[in-house]
């Protein structure tokens, strides 16, 4: 249903329909259902249980069947969520196959049906955060492609440094992009496994049966076998949550990025436009970030929740007392977050609105201060760096001070005036003839993303 | 409700009835609605806007009036909860009385009614907390006395080390609560005031009334009214989340020590049992301790969350871009999750039993090595600290190697023999013997709390 | 000595010379030495060990007869420095008198000796603390004065809002720093007091004199004295790292909008200039806010080693395994980090330069549309606040695709002409009009801090 | 040399001697000399500077010839140590060579300087994890092997749960450490690149020849190239940081496994003696659990630093303010205390003391009750599992409350006896024979391990 949940009215602006449907109550539930269809589907398979029992316990795993209410007074008294959801599992089944609900989670613990059921949320949560990647390396690379040689003031501690190209910009953001994509790869065959070791990992309870039964049950659900249970080792969880928390840190960025270019006072590019977005309640002017604040909201409290699923990791013995529940709602926040995050990004790069022109206007801010390393460079061929560089501070100080053209002093100095002609130093003081590699770097960026891309 | 809302299952293990009240949608919308009704009086009484508008106003601000599906469609698209509000509110007032729907919210911007809702928010929160510690504190203190005399092992780095008392504890933990209760009180005066700015601080909009409306919707509401509007300075807030970190971690503190008490292997106390509680999906003998699994989760999640805050803090300007968004979600929770800890130690040390008996026993484990700085210092005051430790040390190893009891090993050893009598190694090698001011200790701390709350 | 140690390189940058003596390695070994000479002498007073040997002990408690090589490898092998200080201790005490060495650390346990010195470290650095924020507030004041009137963009998620005035922005500050002051001051009682409680906190080891001990103790170093030891209740400790906190993230909002107020595009304030200071190895004319970027490293590191003093306090039993250990280091990296942020942000304010034709420029850059809110309040008054603020809105927009003023644009349009006069339009374009209680606020917020200053 | 340096007394408990020197300011300073020297060549070989003045800039790129306090002076002023060691070695170069000297960092940025540093002191860090996870790794084998029949309590929420075997619990433990292996192989690709890009990530100083230059200076530094300068797309550096946040995460459940098994209550494992080792100052027959707590402080401490990392990728534009200064320190820290807790791990594990005896006592602490489950199992081949874990259920707590044997409760139910014979309920209450797959498990866990070294 589209209408947000009571107590998640944020949700609607920090995360997306899909991750809140994936993690919903209603999401946990079928997960561990669909594990205690697919264990009894398996169990049948190698023998354990009677085919018609899991037949008969498949067919009650629809998460419509349970009472929500109910089961999280369950969950208050018994501390896990999956100890009444197993309860009332074998209720509903015990109504038409008393003897079927007796294999009711046959040999199976708590956490088994938790963490598996967690893979399987997982799997569409890497599936989601997959395809909206892929949508904003697109949408980068379009506009990499389109402003290669668009220049603009490149920035260092927030001051203006020597001139870049948006292009190139946009490809420091796609080429970071393009490596999250990467660890999302990679992080799949380790975090997408099941995990079955029953009571305490040694799946005691399925006699010499535990391994026949657990490969099955990989094979049902088509995840991971892992190769051993890992209730209390949970670096596999624990690095979706890292994985996660380095891709909000390339969108923070990307963020912060627009947030200063959408400046009032800067305004060489803007979140797109929608009637009513990003307005405010008292002032009729206002068109606010509202893309990048969702994306900075969510550099800022990721990273410290990637910190509590590595905090959660030290538990104790064969289960966790205290880190494994910590885990329970801090994962699940991390996915919605990131899949706020990333679509917000992923919709404003694909609308985003580049003013070209006050780019180039802000490259003439500084009376050509931005060109004083180009300069320096000019002259360093004649007198060495450390030299050059003196002189030009010099100057820049000057033209400071007196608010004049840095070109006008520096060509009032005799020195500089031994080495450069008018059309020298005419040169280095044009943005465009200081882009050094800028272009080459787009295009490898570019081209690295098409061979991936093909490849794939 | 009693029903959860969907997306919110382990709300009923990890938190309480109450704070998720005051932190549910409703509650959130509730507390912009008391704002803005307030203000609307406020400014009546100081003659900006006209009396019969602001009650006109005034009757409209109720939550249930509020579709909190539209709500969250107009936040996704405006970027907070109090523009949409705002609009809506309006609306509804319009229906019946146009002129009155033109002052709604005047003057004022989304952050006043979002801070001020929250402040009310977090003042039925503090008077939860000040309850439920109150609740523990007198817990703690019954604990304190029943124990006062009742000898277990004290245990550094997990390992025994020298006899204590429960009392002391206790005592230790009731110390602690106390100025948790302390820095909560503390707290009040800071963090409990409106806010009331307008667009940037300056309540341009009011004219020269501005302090005067202030004044008026402080008393209104019966917050605090601040030296300055406090968009952008956000220790007020952050301030509420560093001491309910403080109480988690002390709360924590208190569940570790539970959970390594109730350990099969050590067994001296647990939580009260109550049907159905702590089981586990497989093993029908399992007693989980649940109300310690919250509190330490609390305090793997809480530190973290605090961070959050804090980073936070770093808002631009007059208002802030991801920072205070990444308040929204976070504060309510480190109240959400502080509540169920608070709650689940208060209910268990009611009710904690007590196996003192077990305590006895695991005084005698270690062969009398607990007392072996008894008797180091009993040799001491003849043979100075350093010689007498590393002799006891010397006959501690043998004990362990030997498998023998301390005290017989000692006996043997003719320097000891020179100083010490076999009464007085029997002395020694008493617990009781050998609990310095425990006793003082507990009394101490009992005595300052008596004392606090006859002052109170 | 000034030079930096070894390993310490960025220590000139990050953190200021007298936080590095406080927390050096000498600093923290005389911490420890000045316990175990107080703890003998008040023994001696109390009559628990011989007067002679009190002096004996005190005679050799100088951090410079300490090798801190054989120290450290002491430390690495019995896990934490008190135990090889304590050894060493006793050895030199025996030189000159055998019998004096047998009384070193009578009673007390490695914990007293650290957490006490912990509390002489703290106080010291408190004091640093508290003049550095006197400091900062006087600079912070001083600013708000001669400012109350000047004129520059408010602004709102980065985006110019309405007008403010620097004073306003300065009182801001300001207001936040006295509040962090008497943080400051609330902390000292809870956080500057002995820890006296020997092996496991009932002083065993000094029979029924415990207690006197503990008084004549704190007596001798003027710390407080705690109700109960508290070697593993660390909220004392903690609360010093979440004050901290909090003051970090008051500097780095500072810290931030100065960063923002010195980009070149925006150009209101820049740090004080200096020979050599924020320069750019390859770009002669950059001026970087170093004072900024040292305060905003602190806001990102701080709220994370805040954590880490909260997840510490999970202590176990009578001594702590890990968490008290993840002090250590801990607590005084945030003492260094906050008070170079805390220093450099008061010599920034102490000297910065402020342009306030800049300020007045970049309040035309929107062509009026910073005066949208004042535009349509005076609208408001005649047409109710929403229809104007839409009015507004549309004529915003218009403005903005344009290219033109926002009053040309209002003034063309019928329904604002029937409401204002050109007049009257023109009072609402002047920013000086609209700055509703900019002043009066200002006045508060330096009335307050006069007056705490005379009360102090 | 093997003094500590003073401000890192504690040095030589957390961190490892290698780790030390790599990260020492010597170590800093070395890697960005190294930087400038292979810069100079790089850029000789492609002919943008002449070789004779590489040859001499390169034979003054030694940390030796730098005055540290000096440094730390410039870097007060500059705001990072690259302009300061840019300046010195220029003056170095100049003393013998003028020429020379103007060639010295020419075109490179000071953060090309840093970063490439820092990845070649994380090429030596991660050779230093690879080859002490290895160690690890071996240890872990060698007691998994060792064990793979010894039964002990399987404890789950800190109860005994089930029987496992030490075997498997090593083999969890291995498996866990496997896979940090794998990740730090992965990692490698992505982390160790040269950073060169020039002021702005251009390379406009080079002219054309940027790209040529930056692969030289990969090759002569064997270093990746990567696609684009990453001055501010720091997932690289993150990402070491989260590779080690989730070792340090493993190591830590490690730790609290060894540091609950060694509780005096417990007493299954210990860790290796030495002399002095685990001393107390005060308690003589202490051995504390020392390499536990480093590990255990580490898994506190290194996953809020991670967490600094990331928030610090918010990083502006072309440089960052804040962010980038913030991970300075911070890497640093996260490798140091990685590589101090691995150590101790690796050294504990290959000394472990395993009392076998006190594993089999502790079996029997529970007076059958660790066996519920496996009788339940028994019982529920006849009566379904929910029918049978009530029944057991039931007796359990009819144990607990009597102190009598779990077993005889049950022999004494008729409906126990009529499904399972008196032998039947002995071999339900052997531990050794519900173990399940325990075995097959660690085989699997060595077979996997073998082959990774086998293709290694």
């Amino acid at each position: 249903m589209s209408m947000p949940d009571a107590g998640r009215l944020l949700d609607a602006l920090f995360t997306t329909e899909r991750m809140r449907a994936i993690f919903s109550d209603q999401g946990r539930v079928r997960g561990m259902l669909d594990f205690e269809a697919a264990l009894a589907r398996a169990e049948a398979r190698v023998g354990v249980i009677p085919a018609p029992a899991a037949e008969a316990i498949a067919a009650r795993c629809h998460a419509e069947l349970f009472d929500m209410a109910a089961l999280a007074q369950g969950i208050a008294l018994s501390g896990n969520p999956a100890i009444p959801l197993v309860r009332t599992l074998t209720a509903l089944v015990a109504r038409d196959d008393a003897e079927a609900a007796g294999y009711v989670h046959w040999g199976a613990t708590s956490q088994d049906a938790m963490d598996t059921g967690l893979a399987l949320q997982l799997r569409d949560a890497l599936d989601a955060f997959e395809s909206d990647l892929a949508r904003l390396s697109g949408a980068l690379a379009r506009i990499a492609e389109t402003h290669t040689h668009t220049p603009l003031a490149g920035r260092t501690w927030l001051q203006q440094a020597v001139p870049v190209t948006f292009g190139l910009k946009a490809a420091g953001w796609l080429s970071a992009v393009e490596r999250e994509r990467e660890r999302v790869r990679e992080l799949r065959p380790r975090a997408l496994v099941i995990q079955c070791g029953g009571a305490a990992g040694t799946l005691a309870a399925l006699g010499d049966r535990g391994l026949d039964v657990a490969a099955a049950l990989a094979e049902e659900l088509r995840l991971g076998l892992p190769d051993l249970p890992w209730h209390t080792q949970r670096d596999r969880v624990a690095e979706v949550a890292t994985t996660l928390g380095l891709l909000v840190g390339t969108l923070g960025k990307m963020a912060r990025d627009l947030a200063l270019l959408a400046q009032t006072e800067v305004g060489e590019a803007r979140e797109p436009d929608a009637p009513g977005r990003g307005g405010s309640s008292t002032m009729p002017q206002k068109r606010n970030p509202v893309a990048a604040s969702v994306a900075l909201a969510a550099a800022v409290r990721v990273p410290a929740l990637v910190s509590v699923m590595l905090t959660a990791m030290t538990q104790e013995h064969e289960r966790g007392l205290g880190g494994w529940q910590a885990e329970w709602e801090t994962l699940p926040e991390i996915c919605a977050l990131a899949a706020g995050a990333l679509e917000q990004m992923a919709r404003t790069m694909e609308g985003l609105e580049v003013d070209t022109a006050r780019m180039r206007a802000n490259l003439d801010l500084s009376d050509g201060l931005i060109l004083a390393e180009a300069a320096a460079m000019a002259l360093a061929r004649h007198m060495g760096r450390a030299r050059a560089h003196a002189l030009v501070e010099r100057a820049s100080r000057q033209a400071t001070e007196q608010g004049r053209q840095l070109r006008e002093i520096l060509a009032e100095d005799a020195e500089v005036r031994a080495h450069l002609s008018a059309e020298e130093l005419d040169r280095a003081f044009d943005p465009g003839n200081y882009l050094g590699i800028a272009v080459e770097l787009v295009d490898r960026a570019l081209a690295a993303r098409a061979e991936r891309e093909a490849g794939a």
